[in-house]
């Protein structure tokens, strides 16, 4: 397979990445070109000398492309969706964007059914890159969600399993509301309770003095507060209706851990103790097998300890064998 | 000044940083020793030859001291006072543990009053290390928070004091109601949201799906989930008045999202902009200026910028010149 022109419309770390992990695989490719509006992007991506063209003249961009790799705030989605929509030479249109229901709309409404659109979401086990640091390596192994369009053409599809495995990734299929929460519950909802967080604690009389009592728990909690906040709002509005599913679902746990904390019994610990199981359930990747059949442990699971290193280890080792409890289920 | 002998019970990052730090300031010090009736942590420490003295015999690790560092778990606590109140060499006993009412109730019952009780909390703005990479810098130009018994004489607070300065921190007063109230809010009540999260999230149907899409920012927020249930279950009782206190703030602020999310107005923009004002309030030390008077930008504020680096720098900086709007201030 040999692709033709790859164009990324918005020049961050992600999109970066992916188009990067393309031309350094073993694909065929011709022009991989970036494309950003601000022109301190573009000079500090043109710099790295790593793509064939970095500019800020979009029908430039586009022009010859086959394939465009969409990783912009969603403002600026439909606009870009009717720019690709000039272009006949364009077969496939990934779209990197968080809120995919909105955005398939949108695609639906703007693009010829002719264009392949694949909505699409790497999960990350790392913080991004910033964009002078960006990878081929960020994305090899990681789960690659892919969410095509009711009308994307079967050759598209095909083409962009290929491209992934090629990358080293796994792709796997959702329907755009599944995703979007999904995406909202593991991604969306931390930034609302960082921005909570800070409300919260920061709206009160006390803050005057509590400030300086402030240190890295305040901080870690805090950090999804510095995203950018009209980014944020336009993300929020497009995921209102999970989003407020999700927080009601947040504030009934935490009304349900105060009424723990008032009972004489051990609810309170079991509730720490299901948390910290269920941590550790997932970091262990023991979610991956069918938990009804019966347990019969995996290369990989055997493994996990060592594999996964000392922190995790160290919480999952205990005095009983194996035998006796399951590597996730906290030792008491 | 010369101290005698030092001990900390309880071989934890923050304790030994301590005691390191004064053993490597100008303070003449004999025997720094540390104590624990962990056989592996007390091997590992040994190894690292910092101290004069590592072992597992309370009473041998306490004879002849007369500063003692407390760094232990909450339920251990009464005990160790008890052991404390047979050895008249010591003077003054510090106390690391963040329940620091309900320590000082059991201090005020258990020690002698010839004996100067200060609870005392570093505000870390770095991850602890861990106990084979501790550091005699962890606790420099920190703010130190010290809370003194009624009880405790001046001497005891001066030394501190002293120790303190000398190890390059800053030592401030609080009230332990205050304290705790303030330690609720800025470092327990993450836990609390931690936990809450991973519960809200994992006990759904959709879970066995959904685990495959949480990734980093899941990873993140629940890391506080993976701290030991046990002492997270004690730490909660003993500051169960606080923590009602800001899980109930936590769930009005969230509830408070909800409605602005639900508003036709720019209510959902403002909540995002003041939490993003907020925290680059507290990042970039304009807090620590009366805010009521008229704004002359100090040195330090002015240089705020540079020190505070790459990110914050460039989420701080606007077209606007900076006699329009303040370092922190959302540029809209």
């Amino acid at each position: 397979m040999k692709l033709q022109d790859i164009t990324i419309l918005g020049i961050q770390p992600i999109g970066l990445s992916l188009a990067l992990s393309i031309k350094n695989s073993s694909i065929k490719t011709n022009n991989i070109v970036a494309y950003s509006e601000n022109s301190d992007l573009v000079n500090s991506v043109k710099s790295l000398n790593l793509f064939d063209d970095v500019n800020k003249d979009l029908q430039k961009s586009l022009d010859g492309s086959s394939l465009v790799i969409i990783d912009s705030p969603l403002i600026e989605i439909p606009s870009l969706l009717e720019s690709i929509s000039n272009y006949p030479d364009i077969k496939t249109v990934l779209n990197l964007n968080g809120s995919q229901s909105k955005c398939m709309t949108w695609a639906n409404d703007i693009l010829d059914k002719s264009i392949g659109y694949i909505g699409i979401r790497p999960i990350l086990k790392t913080e991004q890159p910033d964009i002078t640091n960006i990878s081929d390596l960020l994305l090899e192994d990681l789960d690659i969600c892919l969410m095509p369009s009711t009308s994307t053409d079967k050759k598209s599809i095909e083409n962009v399993i290929y491209i992934i495995e090629k990358i080293g990734a796994n792709p796997y299929f959702l329907e755009v509301s599944e995703h979007d929460s999904y995406f909202t519950a593991m991604n969306k909802l931390s930034d609302v309770i960082s921005a909570a967080y800070v409300n919260a604690t920061t709206t009160k009389s006390s803050w005057i003095e509590m400030y300086k009592s402030a240190g890295i728990e305040f901080d870690q909690l805090s950090t999804n507060a510095t995203k950018d906040p009209v980014t944020n709002e336009a993300e929020c509005l497009t995921l209102s209706d999970p989003l407020i599913y999700w927080i009601e679902e947040m504030i009934a746990s935490l009304n349900k851990f105060k009424d723990t904390l008032k009972s004489e019994n051990d609810d309170l610990l079991n509730y720490f103790v299901h948390a910290w199981e269920q941590k550790a359930k997932w970091e262990s990747g023991a979610l991956s097998q069918n938990l009804d059949s019966p347990h019969m442990p995996s290369a990989s699971e055997a493994m996990g300890n060592m594999i996964l290193g000392g922190k995790l280890s160290k919480r999952l080792s205990g005095n009983d064998g194996p035998s006796k409890r399951k590597n996730w289920q906290y030792p008491k």
